[in-house]
């Protein structure tokens, strides 16, 4: 069974060099693509207030807020900054009407080499946003960001790693599944089903072969070697009918493409490939 | 406690670039490091049994031979090759002394999105292999590399699988535990705990941030993000005594330096930071 194209999602960030919020907004409008995700960068650009406004205006809706996070510093001076700013992000994302915010935790501070001590960090800051962002009704969502980013972008590395942390933190938290970031462990069958109805957000692109950049190289849907419908299947089982949110940063290829293009293979190979 | 001098290997690959393995050998032999790790490639320009003979007039030990593997293939004369490939690379590493054969598994074979297929053909590939290596006396280390390189050099990703094929192909099969692969893995001091006498290697570099490829960019120790010293006691921990092998792919740096300066400074940062 094809993926519902009620459900597909713009991650603002796939046409991030080429857009702005406004623009991505009047795209999807355009293309037919009822959900957007933005980006706090875009969104401080235009204004959270006028950018909902123009969400209501164009009649999409909110995947996600991108991003929350980035809890671990070298000083508690550092993480009470963070966690104010993740309050900010929580405000941000509703205001906006985002179905949650995702967090990109965060990896060692500068100088560390204290990986458990990085993670510990991380599970205090997310604690002490839940209050938060409970109040606010927005769900939090883990992204397990794959372990190449370990040191400096998230320390969550897997999906069982953000179950137990849903575990132990208790409501209001969840996780975002990224294929990109997810589809080589071999846990993954058993860690989507076991995260049920915690999904928050499903998010996609591919993995190229050979990937040149570490960060800047993720693939379109079907030009890569991720199994996506199998995984779509996974997702689906444990009980997702969210959005579905196309996320690709790709400084070579897509980002320097004609914007509408890029939206017009989106929508084909959400049809085709995912 | 800082590491024994006496352990010290230099992998070939740290000096590809500058060096033959004739050159290599001698390097080792002049700054006084005790044991060498040869890869085929370098090994089939010197010739088998002169280079046996020049680490022998050398008084150098192989910690390892780098590399078999590489098992999954899209049809069945493409894995029956790799496995004839496979018993050559045994024979040569018992030709040379080798404490093991190094095993990089391999990953999808070309046009596969089935990485669960793939793992199931390096299962069957070592167990195919498995006589020839016992005959030979010559233990396969599988090596778990970084998940990065699921698609395209390795399936078996963490130590916890590389436990799991070992349990389940029995007697001469074992494990190298490269820091590289292993450092962000949570699951880290648990299985190298489960692996204990399987430890056949220990390999060393460190981890850079910010990282600019996904192969070729590796720091010297002491570079990196890695707690290296923790992971050596570890490892020890689990019963492992012999030789840590300094294996670094660094085509913007250590690979353009002058040999005899990147043997000085593996030297001292053996001593330092390991």
């Amino acid at each position: 069974m094809t993926p519902d194209p009620a459900l597909l999602s713009l991650n603002v960030a796939t046409v991030r060099a080429q857009w702005s919020l406004e623009q991505a907004i009047d795209g999807c409008a355009r293309h037919g693509i009822g959900w957007i995700a933005p980006w706090r960068d875009k969104l401080a650009e235009c204004g959270v207030a006028r950018a909902a406004q123009l969400i209501r205006a164009r009649g999409l809706k909110v995947s996600s807020l991108c991003r929350g996070g980035m809890f671990p510093a070298a000083d508690a001076a550092g993480r009470r900054a963070a966690l104010d700013d993740n309050r900010r992000a929580v405000d941000e994302a509703a205001a906006i009407g985002a179905l949650c915010l995702v967090l990109v935790v965060g990896g060692l501070p500068p100088g560390s080499k204290d990986l458990a001590g990085a993670r510990a960090q991380v599970k205090d800051g997310i604690a002490a946003l839940l209050e938060r962002a409970r109040a606010a009704r927005m769900p939090l969502a883990i992204e397990p960001l794959h372990p190449m980013y370990a040191a400096d972008r998230a320390c969550v590395n897997t999906l069982s790693q953000a179950n137990d942390l849903c575990d132990a933190l208790g409501g209001g938290v969840g996780i975002a599944v990224d294929v990109y970031h997810v589809w080589w462990d071999r846990e993954l069958a058993a860690q989507i089903a076991r995260a049920g109805r915690r999904i928050l957000g499903f998010h996609l692109c591919d993995w190229l072969v050979p990937t040149t950049d570490l960060l800047l190289d993720r693939g379109m849907m079907g030009d890569g070697v991720i199994d996506i419908p199998a995984i779509r299947r996974l997702v689906e089982a444990a009980g997702y009918v969210g959005p579905r949110e196309v996320e690709i940063f790709s400084q070579n290829n897509w980002w320097k493409r004609d914007p509408d293009e890029v939206l017009r293979v989106i929508k084909e190979r959400y049809a085709a490939a995912c």
